[in-house]
């Protein structure tokens, strides 16, 4: 099995090692990753200027190649130009930080395997939810595990996984669920500041506000001490409101089709 | 009627200037835009640095406010801070080029409207199809017409509608389409040159390739001169798989549920 792995920490974190050393064992891994921390750039790609690639080592010994861009870039040229084929599986993370509900449209971890995802590579975003882990043990267990299962069962085209593990040791985890995408979200605030010359500045930070109460969520699971796995796909469109919206009779906003 | 206004191409661009124009006619419009071309930065937002807010003119006149982040960033401070209340539409646009199938997921411009759709306030973002528009004057008509119906019927939080407008005059448009993202996608390259030091740098171009034949998606909408109307949100769970997944029986994958 071949496998891609990125990030949005950058390639010197410790999450990717912990992964990289992990996936190895089931696994040839290519490793390509943003040099600098990417995160929540969203799904940003690079087109205004060009990208580099560095070669990078870690404990004296070629680690991976690291790309002066995006998560979504990292992965992009990770398989046209440095891989030059299409890997078995895409593996981003692991993640500092969890990335449930709407954080999900932020987070460069999730870009990168979505990014996969497109290019119809199967895929998985993996986060631990604690901004300062120690350890990544687990984690990276959970990785190996649901990567050796979408290798046995397949994922359809243009899914992803999106997987939160909590930070706690293995014997303190309460299950794995299959979960859905929260509705939680930040309630953000704009903190205002004066800088040394009299000019305002505002920096952004908000508490994330919990509108779920089932354990069906991946917010909610991974609070009850649950391994999160949700499974999530590109495909915007709100078909509710798609079937709804005929009866807007749209047409007649056309003055030729009045 | 409070229209909150941004876009990904900056402040200074043609088309936001186009679509501030026609909105003023029918509500009170608030300009909240970057201060620099932001395109392709997907649903980036700004935590790591502070934003600065300024003041921008056109024409001699106060026009809105410039802020040295990204398209969301700039509807969640516009509405944070600067309105200090919730507006009863967000528009993003007008973009320079068309924002349709994958593209949405890459767009600045959909990212904005899709903030406003997270904080639950109705938006839309519109697109012309062409990069060299002279003329927004049809697709500005098009908002502002969009603009009443929206505030007339109402959208369910948490969608926005995604506009696409042929580079067309009005009497070429064969009329207004309610659409799917299509899945039309890009077939990337990057192409490599080297710098005067004799290093590798490498440049994404690539083709949108369509792969949809129905003018129920949005690309081919737009294609055959219709305008296209496509209601998107932003809950990724992809719902099929998450039945289908229950069957994985993931419980096994930790070692004392075994």
């Amino acid at each position: 099995m071949k496998i891609l792995v990125s990030n949005d920490d950058g390639i010197d974190s410790a999450g990717i090692y912990a992964l990289v050393n992990s996936l190895k064992e089931i696994a040839d891994v290519t490793v390509v990753a943003p040099h600098k921390e990417q995160s929540a750039v969203g799904h940003a790609i690079t087109m205004q200027t060009p990208l580099r690639v560095f070669e990078y080592h870690r404990d004296g010994k070629f680690f991976g190649y690291a790309i002066d861009g995006t998560p979504a870039d990292c992965v992009k040229i990770g398989i046209r130009n440095i891989m030059n084929e299409y890997p078995d599986l895409m593996v981003s993370g692991i993640n500092h930080g969890s990335n449930t509900a709407v954080n999900i449209i932020y987070s460069g971890t999730v870009s990168a395997a979505r990014e996969a995802a497109i290019m119809d590579v199967p895929s998985m975003a993996v986060s631990v939810t604690s901004h300062t882990v120690n350890d990544f043990s687990f984690a990276a267990k959970v990785a190996k595990y649901l990567s050796l299962e979408i290798k046995k069962r397949g994922i359809p085209n243009g899914t992803m996984l999106n997987v939160n593990v909590p930070n706690l040791p293995e014997e303190q985890i309460a299950g794995i669920r299959i979960t859905k995408q929260g509705k939680s979200k930040w309630d953000d605030v704009y903190e205002k500041r004066v800088d040394p010359y009299g000019r305002n500045y505002y920096w952004l930070t908000g508490n994330l506000v919990e509108l779920d109460n089932s354990l069906e969520f991946d917010q909610i699971a991974i609070k009850n001490k649950y391994v999160s796995v949700t499974p999530i796909h590109f495909d915007l469109t709100d078909y509710d409101m798609y079937e709804k919206m005929k009866e807007w009779d749209v047409e007649r906003l056309i003055e030729s089709k009045k």
